[in-house]
């Protein structure tokens, strides 16, 4: 058992993480103020797998469930559902002490995130992440959103949980390709925060996870408390949390190119850091073999580690054009200098495609 | 010119009230992050009086207003606006640093307030209150909200302005009626907080409120400073601010049993204060007169002080119980021992139903 410690404005809230089962040390208080009723929110795959084991160990702890499913995928990431959510949570005779348990992947823990966020101005929220990607990442740092036609996570809030309780064991009947897609977000960690991560990421099989516990479990620990520090230090993304964006500026303008649906998050943030680490070497400061070392691991681990054919890169610019994080008529990419080292490139425009064109 | 600050969490932020002009004195440099680039969100009626005149002045102060605007009226308080407002962001190529300026009452005020805490998860955001009763209550405090069918609010979040600028002038084209809802809400704040508003508040013309310019310059100021001082002690509704809910519990209860196109939020408040008050001289807890006292000043006004006939007790007990205030099977009622002095009272559905019969 791991036990992680994050802090959010005044307040802080725990990761716990354990390999054996959902256990989750002492129960905030503040999860019992509606009389032990919590409001759980799920996918109907995560339902299939794991709502019975799950709410059988809330009810162990006290808890119980009142149950609402949303389709899997992205599709279910809209306003539209933040306003059902609501309706079903007032029809079960939720009130403004009543809990929210997100259960499930990014898309569950931002959109049921978010209810939590706006519903009567705010109800306590607990995440139990159920894939890779939300137990290394998108489960940590109080992001939650939804996406409008125009991009991902226009609307969202800043909605800190309670604590976030992290059971490797849901990872058992996740998919290799959605295993994959944790694996390359924590890639990322090894070069921007926590090199080890690197050898530990690749060392562990998509196709079967949990055949290497101990990896696993540490690789996820490692993650969790590297996104725990830099969103500790940076709540709001003033400056630090900037470095989690590394592979994603191209991640997220790739993403938009292609489609939600043609390319995973992590495929597109593999690709990212591979254009943003070819970048970085070729402005001069790149230690010399990085670019070789990231591509090995992708190969290894399965992960795409170039532009797909039919992708332009002027398609690629004028898509990173919309995306939400440039706010002036430049770029901010980050580089890498070392492994665990990162650095701050501008770029404009057509600065930005020049250097694609010559590093690809 | 007066000055009050706020405080929210680990910040704070003026209200600046002139008589003479909209004047903000420093400009919060926040506002010029995205080049003096604003988005201004208002209603249909307030742009027809307000918005030349009051754009001119924000681009004295360097600021460049691009224009939204709204069908005046409650109904504007509903989900799909904000995702309305946020997509005509977008188009007019808003980013996560261009700030929003609500200028407008309490719709306006609720609504702009909302997107801004989630455009993007979170823009900086300025009130420019128009109505009496926003000057005095609404924009002050950082709640946003809309309403879902189910009832009003229900959707919402904190979300602090940079800075709240209340110019007087604005109350020359507010209709009588609107006057009287804001006079009713600065009665509130009379007895729960500041006994002399009741005079300031009981002195002024409904149809001619710039006629007496001192009086309401010091009745906005001074309810401005109690709603201040109280959120400022109590930013998430945990302890002190309960008291502002002194003729709410029973006056939503009426607006929701009567419909919202029947009776303004002001003149509910006035019946609810007229109620609840009177529950408080029956419980033995409060000094005499105080019930004819109010009476009194609700006459002056022109405001309502009993319940219509077509309004039974029990349907407003019913309406009660929908409260969104209302977390268990209990009622929280602010009760007034004094002017200026309240006190917590507690009633099962049933003894309200009693206690009302009993006291009406």
């Amino acid at each position: 058992m791991k036990r992680i410690r994050v802090r959010a404005g005044n307040q802080n809230y725990p990761i716990v993480i354990h390999s054996n089962q959902l256990r989750v040390g002492r129960i905030p208080k503040q999860l019992h103020t509606d009389g032990g009723r919590v409001i759980l929110i799920t996918d109907k795959t995560v339902a299939k797998f794991h709502l019975k084991s799950t709410t059988d160990r809330l009810e162990k702890m006290g808890l119980r469930a009142e149950v609402i499913t949303v389709r899997p995928g992205e599709r279910s990431k809209r306003p539209g559902m933040v306003v059902r959510l609501a309706q079903e949570m007032l029809a079960k005779g939720a009130n403004r002490k009543t809990p929210v348990v997100a259960l499930g992947g990014g898309v569950v823990g931002d959109l049921a995130g978010l209810v939590a966020s706006l519903f009567m101005r705010g109800v306590p929220l607990v995440h139990i992440p159920t894939t890779l990607l939300a137990q290394v990442d998108s489960s940590i740092g109080g992001k939650t959103g939804v996406d409008l036609p125009e991009g991902k996570n226009l609307l969202g809030t800043f909605w800190p949980p309670l604590a976030v309780w992290t059971w490797l064991g849901y990872l058992k009947t996740l998919p290799p390709r959605r295993v994959r897609e944790g694996l390359s977000e924590a890639l990322k960690y090894g070069y921007i925060y926590d090199p080890p991560v690197l050898e530990l990421a690749t060392g562990i099989d998509p196709r079967n996870p949990l055949a290497t516990p101990d990896a696993l479990g540490a690789m996820v620990e490692r993650c969790a408390a590297a996104k725990a520090e830099i969103v500790s230090r940076d709540e709001r993304e003033g400056g630090l949390r900037e470095i989690l964006n590394f592979g994603h500026t191209l991640g997220h303008a790739l993403e938009r190119v292609m489609g939600y649906h043609q390319i995973t998050h992590g495929e597109a943030v593999a690709i990212g850091m591979m254009l943003e680490l070819k970048l970085s070497r070729n402005s001069g400061h790149t230690e010399p073999g990085i670019v070789e070392d990231l591509k090995e691991r992708l190969v290894k681990l399965g992960l795409p580690h170039h532009l797909p054919d039919n992708v332009t890169i002027q398609e690629l610019v004028d898509a990173a054009r919309h995306d939400k994080k440039k706010t002036r008529n430049d770029f901010r990419i980050i580089g890498i200098r070392d492994v665990g080292k990162t650095e701050i490139m501008n770029f404009t425009a057509a600065e930005l495609s020049r250097a694609l064109s010559a590093s690809i």
